[in-house]
């Protein structure tokens, strides 16, 4: 199903010294497959993290917003899928809670410490003494090498489980990278999707934490959709574990701070285009860049109307140059002075339309060409000025309509 | 396929004088089918039209703007299907003129004195020699009567033709209005729907003309959607032959004005919710109710959200009360203050969510026997202001993306 997107290779899933993972079956919603993760930090981490901008947010995203802005020193993580814990009210904060709390418990630290994550069904009650049931096994298998284990466990509707891995060196020290992602659907994330998490035991000052992991969102999470739907639950979180014995990075202007900036940034975008790739239904993954624009958010902004158009997105399934559905869509995006006798597009090499109209020399058999590839990448030209910006999304299969008229049946 | 919607009613199609209609086969893109409509009006006639807000609008749009600006009396309207005339740049405006400039010729008037009209696919040439090779078929076919195949003639993806007529009695005169529209996909008005014309036999000053048929786009065309796309085509023109022997009406706060506004509003609607009942693959109704905002315009925030968001659409598609998919896209409207906590949901008369929770006496077979109907109120109320709004809406199923796909093979 996914499109060119293999499982993770173990090999590339380096472990970060003071980071390990267990996983269990809890049954929160289904027997028979894992659906509990914790993630525990040894003291001295330094944690940040983003989340969605849904006003209907989950009570674990509520959560994980007040325990970080406490700054008590996260410790642990506990993440179940099959039930999303959001349009829950004040009950499914208290219910996230109790699962902070029994967590703390066996680990002798503040509720506080924990940072709890929910992905699943929404609007129904956490099943907290399932959870509660599970936490010991969890623990029991926490170990440094469990990241393939842990990305499979964090899967809704995913077919691959989505992790990478990156290894760095900053002054002469061997640096690890790696990542994890879940989400197939109601994904247009707006600070990060449903679910990442990306480790390094690199050592990076606490004060940088913030810029860098909102700096990561912004060039990879926030920049793939698949449906448009922005989830109650995005989550995107970074964890230095501060283990690697070289100087704190304290800017991301200095010379290893890039480089770990750009080791961390591979990682995240693979994880981004991942989900993409993964998309509930997807058979084809499209590269919307849109150029020659006055400002970088208009070209977000009109690559965004391209991706969430049911027209464009179906003739993509189809392998159908209807190619027109691109340049309406560029048209109703909003930008009020567009010109419209501007504007270029091409698919891949392909000059399809040059100034607002047909290009003379397009031929529809080298649309045609493009269209079936399982890559595309669609190019527009504003013609307005120099700046650019690309989104990441997939095509509207009748897969996804059959994925998500089933989902919870 | 469609919605609870009828064939149109000969009997409700009333001729409106000073208005005749011809259609013939001029074989725009397929051979067999009605594919080209004139419709001509006497000396006198008021017209007055709101067009799409996509900036890549089609030839035929610009040019109507540009002739209705002249006010030189509009006496004819040109009308194919098949082909949009849309993302052809100056050579498509080149060839929509010399479609006026034949008809024109033929009835002795001058080209600005034709408003045309083009719906189909996007960025192909328009063949203009096959029109114009029709145009004397259509004219020796005109007549009052000929509202019905008038509307079948216009039709693209439509699974039903789209006709409805009302009448009503100024200063004891009685006076009738008919309409037709088509529009089955890449339907998200923002002015008006692909195509809708309304014609009345009323007396109305032309000055009146431009706020009528604006306010009454605002409550018909401009709340209904099917898949977000707003076309490159979107035309919506009001035609008043001024031949009923009545006082002209000059102000929609007279009595005349508003009984005749009524009328005309009944048709605007029943034909705009007759694009969202036979919208491409639509299986459900939805009428989205957003209560209790603090501006009418962020009411139809959300219920565009609720709209256009797939999850939703396919939770419709397959009688699945999902119903935090419903919350989630209230969440992510874009309403930057909105409090989770005042938040109420109902699927008709079932109250599902009760302050941003799940109602404690919800059960899951009430809200799955409301979405088994075919016609289903959701009603949102946001628990901030005394605004609301409505928008009219369908399903995503299997076959909008088979149609989607398949549309130009």
């Amino acid at each position: 199903m996914a499109v060119n997107l293999s499982p993770p290779d173990p090999s590339r899933l380096y472990p970060i010294a003071g980071v390990r993972l267990g996983v269990t079956e809890a049954g929160v919603r289904k027997a028979g497959r894992k659906d509990l993760t914790v993630l525990l930090l040894e003291p001295g981490a330094s944690v940040a993290g983003v989340f969605t901008q849904n006003r209907f947010c989950a009570a674990p995203v509520q959560i994980c917003r007040e325990h970080l802005q406490r700054a008590t020193g996260v410790r642990a993580m506990l993440i179940n899928t099959g039930n999303a814990n959001a349009g829950t009210g004040e009950d499914g904060r208290q219910r996230a809670m109790r699962t902070c709390a029994a967590l703390a418990g066996r680990l002798d630290l503040a509720s506080a410490q924990i940072l709890p994550f929910s992905t699943g069904v929404i609007m129904e009650s956490l099943p907290v003494e399932r959870i509660e049931a599970g936490l010991d096994a969890a623990l029991a298998d926490a170990r440094e090498d469990n990241w393939a284990r842990a990305a499979e466990a964090i899967m809704t509707t995913d077919t691959v489980a989505k992790a990478f891995g990156a290894q760095l060196t900053i002054a002469g020290v061997r640096i690890s990278v790696t990542g994890i992602a879940k989400g197939a659907g109601m994904i247009r994330p707006n600070m990060a999707t449903m679910l990442g998490l990306l480790a390094t035991d690199a050592c990076v000052s606490q004060d940088l934490m913030q810029q860098l992991v909102t700096e990561l969102a912004e060039a990879s999470f926030n920049r793939v959709t698949v449906d448009g739907d922005t989830s109650t639950n995005d989550s995107f979180v970074l964890i230095a574990s501060n283990k690697a014995r070289h100087a704190v990075i304290d800017s991301l202007d200095s010379e290893s701070g890039r480089a770990l900036k750009g080791a961390l940034l591979e990682v995240a975008r693979k994880l981004a285009q991942a989900i993409v790739r993964d998309g509930e239904g997807a058979t084809k993954f499209i590269s919307i860049l849109v150029e020659g624009g006055k400002t970088q958010a208009e070209c977000r902004q009109v690559a965004y109307a391209i991706a969430h158009s049911p027209l464009v997105k179906t003739a993509f399934f189809a392998s159908d140059p209807n190619l027109g559905r691109i340049l309406a869509a560029v048209g109703y995006a909003g930008v009020d002075d567009l010109d419209q006798g501007a504007i270029d597009l091409y698919l891949d090499q392909v000059h399809v339309a040059q100034r607002g109209g047909r290009h003379p020399a397009y031929r529809e058999e080298d649309g045609q060409r493009v269209m079936r590839q399982s890559e595309i990448t669609v190019r527009v030209v504003l013609g307005r000025g120099a700046a650019a910006d690309t989104v990441w999304t997939c095509d509207l299969s009748h897969d996804y309509v059959t994925i998500n008229a089933d989902y919870r049946s």
